[in-house]
């Protein structure tokens, strides 16, 4: 990258003062990934790369698995594949045909049932769980924690209604999860989407970070907000009045993250999930999930909403907004400002990713920012 | 590539054993490679990366040529050119004009007919023949052969209809090749094509493989073949009876391959013959030929069998499904197994190509596969 | 690349003859270049990438700025961002807000009126001007020289009627400069083009290359043309007569052209001026621009033959061949001949730059072409 005049050394960050923030390019591997729906797994295979190597879903007697989506005989991709036995998955090209459960080459239909390959051959297979209607991966070393473990508490403990979208976004999931927890952009670039048409959003606000639950989550806890401000030399923001707009409606709980990626936005009626998936080092999948916390006719009810307001309004246009600056985001080099305690505490956060030691119990404050630079001359 | 857990080193081959077959990327240079049908070479001249260099092929007087598709002067590609003069091409740039026999320059137009740059620059040539109604290209060093010897001698003996289908394909040559002669994955991968709907396939089988014709061939020797199968544990297969299929119609001869990557596959009423010819490390040009050993009304006849059935029905479905495993197909590292007998022999006969010494004399078998690995743990 | 047969090494040119041409792959930067129109700079910034930096021009109190396109917060291009206060621009992402004329961020919206950050980031600004309906930026070191000093005289003395086209190119932007002032290609190349129906072009010439306006420009001076030509032992050139076309409408001045690439072409009536704008290395900005010394009732004349003839006749067909060659130019290795004076001279020119000592003062010959080759063996 061409050198930038006028940004000074002093205060400059890169991101090697978060050494495991900075290796985590392709994600944090000892912890559960939802990838799909449930519904959208069914008699064929489907293939995504994840974390950067390919996985291959499949789905045989109601239970789902996921095997690494590369035949060790030719590098075919198991995905083209089939099912001829139950419990097993047959590659397209020669029929090697894999176990399931342990990856563990059974039949290689093409040389026979005495080929002496059987058994002298097995492919990588990755747990896979089913919550909330979403698939679940786990690609870590060892085994796996529950799944639950990696699932926010409230939505396996109370009646739930789940709706939302799946999508492939441009980007590496760190700058989408820093953008999902970013104090500072929220008020400014959704100032105007159709969302927030009746909410006045602040122009700025004080802030620190808080660990919750055991060091699980980052929450943020506000302690100054401001609205309609004057800028010394400048004038007042917003420019212009808004008198159709009122204050409130902002969610409650600080919104807070947690590894590997996940966000919780809760507001009074219902609450937004979302997950960043990583694909590879540009890429990740981006999961959005709007819940309410009833089902029967009150769920019904939140699913005409979802369909006809929020995934258009909210899941849509919001959200779209964020992904074009997850698209052109570029750091480092980077400078921090104030509001960016919530990403200073969440790349803290990631130097204590699960099987390591440690956990973040203190609160994060303005003073854990980088010094600001000098004045420029 | 990421590694791959459960695949031991033992029996694991990588292509270092077959040190010209690893390093032959791009083709072997020292034979002749059909490219074009000879109808495609009209008035225009047409440019083809071939073996990774660029090519023009021109047609003047009646007579095919090929150039290095590159002007000296500036790099201009030669096959945006025209021709003035009989017998010479000119860049269409500055006029540069190129004896095509020689490639000589021997006008410089808009130098006048004094330039003193003329006879001083020469573009590479290479040796183009027309058989078969194909147009053939050598691209080795020294004096080529004659064309014929890269030519299945009944192709010239007898009385030929020739159609076919020339198209480029994803994937290096190396996999096309190994595709069209490998023993295993027909039987597996094509048994529910529309081409062999009313044929019954073999489950597996084992054989050998032996050079023919002096070694320039070598053709797979069947010595069991089953059908319906029981595989311990696991099930019968084929899974469901398919009460109208028969045995029989398969092709004969051991559907042999030669250097530089040609097969023939010899049905009872007419042949199928195939060529992978180097585009660059990613491409190859698919040359599909189905030949009637008739002329005249019987040849006639085949070619509305062609153009109505087998380019549809065997051409396209059948070998479209071979296009989708090149394309896929990721190696080393990889595992072979039994049937694999033929890839090993394939590598083997590379390893004497022309210009070399020593020729392929005896049978390949499975003794001559890599040893299988030790059982998972 | 591949070696090229036939290319001996005496006479055969790399480039690095010239090396401060060499290295200008991404242009010369201490000279003005003319990027957009006007016009097209209206309420929204618009971000190119110029000279292999994203740049982002934006138009405030009718006054054009042009910043370095990256928010040094989070690298976010400014170009997404809008205008809150007079005389700056805000990012998107955040509201950090830069003075335009000076770079500084003078408020970060979304951290109050007494942010720490204010005063102490800076980003990069490039001086602009606008003349000829046109917008110039200023990319070198140090204070610029008027943009009057990188525009032809007789463009701000006399009263003028501009029209043209801005586009965008693929290659390199010194090929589009070489192709520009090439002696040889244009009574070859463009010898069939509708733009020249009526007129008849020399076949070839011979020239010199002078130094003009101390040394600013350099421009062709034609010692001998000849038009229908015997090649010994090929034939008469062109090889048809036509009978329709006459001598004479040649562009008058030699053609000249000057840094950083920049080509007149006088024609009795009107003038043609071309610009070669650095992109990144691959791709140029190409402004086309036709002039009338008049305003008033013939500017509006012109502006009639503009657009119903020229703009399709010349700056489309005419110049679109061209464009082809740039795009599939490709050198060094190169070989030079005798028209290539004007080559040599523009690279001799180029080693010149603004900033460096000395100017071309001695014409160029032909005896500063490199030695010819030995005839081929």
């Amino acid at each position: 990258m061409a050198q930038q005049q006028g940004s000074l050394s002093l205060g400059r960050e890169a991101w090697s003062t978060w050494p495991r923030y900075e290796a985590a390019v392709l994600g944090f591997p000892n912890y559960w990934y939802p990838v799909l729906w449930s519904r959208q797994l069914k008699k064929k295979p489907v293939g995504i790369t994840l974390m950067g190597q390919p996985v291959m879903f499949f789905r045989s007697g109601g239970k789902a698995y996921a095997l690494r989506d590369r035949c060790p005989h030719r590098g075919i991709p198991l995905h083209h594949g089939e099912q001829h036995f139950p419990g097993t998955l047959s590659c397209a090209y020669h029929g090697w045909t894999y176990d399931l459960e342990s990856g563990t080459l059974v039949a290689s239909i093409t040389d026979g049932p005495d080929s002496p390959i059987c058994g002298k051959v097995r492919v990588q297979t990755f747990p896979v769980e089913e919550r909330l209607g979403l698939l679940w991966v786990y690609m870590g070393q060892g085994t796996p924690p529950p799944v639950e473990d990696d699932i926010p508490a409230e939505l396996l403990e109370k009646p739930v209604t789940v709706c939302g979208r799946i999508s492939e976004r441009k980007g590496n999931w760190r700058l989408a999860a820093e953008n999902g927890f970013d104090q500072g952009h929220a008020k400014y670039l959704h100032r105007n989407t159709p969302f927030v048409f009746f909410r006045k959003m602040p122009v700025w606000d004080r802030s620190h970070v808080v660990p919750i639950e055991d060091g699980k989550w980052i929450a943020r806890v506000t302690d100054e907000v401001h609205f309609d401000t004057d800028f010394p030399g400048l004038g007042r923001f917003p420019t212009r009045k808004q008198w159709w707009k009122r204050r409130g409606g902002a969610p409650r709980g600080g919104s807070p993250l947690r590894l590997p990626g996940m966000l919780r936005v809760a507001y009074p009626e219902w609450s937004h999930y979302e997950w960043y998936v990583p694909l590879d080092e540009g890429h990740h999948r981006y999961l959005q999930i709007a819940v309410k916390f009833s089902q029967g006719l009150k769920g019904w009810l939140f699913r005409l909403k979802y369909w006809t307001n929020l995934r258009w309004i909210f899941h849509g246009l919001f959200n779209d907004q964020d992904a074009l600056m997850v698209e052109d985001m570029d750091s480092p080099p980077e400078r921090l400002y104030r509001p960016d305690v919530s990403i200073i505490a969440w790349r803290k956060l990631c130097e204590h990713p699960r099987g390591t030691e440690g956990v973040l119990t203190e609160p994060i404050t303005e003073s854990d920012l980088p010094a600001i630079a000098e004045p420029v001359s």
